[in-house]
């Protein structure tokens, strides 16, 4: 999993018939240590986050995990909202 | 999921059988700011996108979701006509 | 998908058993617009391409998808032999 | 899989029902010959890994393997603990 | 797949149960045309490979195939020992 910054909404009218009901999310990855320079991409969202939030987002067949039947197409989900984040500094030098 | 623009189509006559009947773009990954330095790629499209449209595409196994038998080998398919994206800009920073 | 050209072969007498039959190219993956930074991989080629076409590559658990049993352990295929490409440059700036 | 360092603790209350019990750590990808400028990542452990020790990471769908039910939405697993690692410095030149 | 070099040997006594007797050896991406900059990885060998010997890899979920029972957390795995890999340097440049 990923930590990620939520950091705004995607609208989309037309789409695949199974995303009905699925909120979107555009999310930029977090690093530590220095600053992501990974690109910010889109997540389904099932734990109600919002925009300014730390969350936990899983990718690939796993995000499909998150839905009741496993069979709507989305490939990220944002799977939690980070509450903190302890970090050994000394281990990032 | 990645926004992505769509930039072109591909043709193939001579390949896998259940392929057949499917349409293949060219679209190029979309970044926040900043532009994308990923690689353009080839998703499958069900819901009828066109060259210049803004588009969400799914990749890895999900992107078989969109089929109807879930046998077809791609790994990408556009799922939605990206209407309108709404980004936090101070979270880009 | 991505587009690759097919730029050599690969010989493996010792192999996992369930790969016997399969044929091994080292493929090149293209961008437009610019140079491919991206390294040459090896994919199966279930649909006869030879050195020098233009193929189209599919990666992941969707390579499987190209066997009859869906059981060998490969990770990439070659799934199309591409005729042709339009792509409208002014998306590509 | 990759070797990678425990370099933290996150914790997230609000998550997905199927995470509950599951312990998330923060992990830094080690290379050999070369600092890695891989991005740290979050991993969930069931083999009791602490801060500071060095791991064998699992990512994608076989992440899920390691847990009873194979449900939960976990795209990365702490598989073992490395004790030793030997390697041929002459191929790494 | 990728080709890549076996440089080493990784021991983990404390591991998830289901990779006991699976041996796992440090691995070297190789790239034609030019040296690859892909990380060392570690993947778990089926056919015997030794360190120096340059192997074909698979990746994901694909690795898992190798085993009996598809169910080890594994997501590399060696699956064939490359005798002889043939370029058109042409298509490099």
């Amino acid at each position: 999993m990923i930590m990620a910054k939520v950091i705004g909404n995607v609208w989309a009218t037309r789409k695949e018939e199974s995303l009905n009901g699925l909120k979107f999310l555009v999310v930029k990855p977090l690093d530590y240590g220095r600053e992501s320079d990974a690109p910010t991409f889109i997540a389904a969202d099932v734990v109600g986050a919002g925009v300014g939030e730390t969350v936990l987002v899983t990718k690939g067949s796993s995000a499909r995990k998150v839905l009741d039947k496993d069979e709507a197409p989305i490939d990220a989900a944002i799977i939690g909202i980070i509450d903190m984040v302890e970090v050994e500094k000394a281990y990032l030098v």
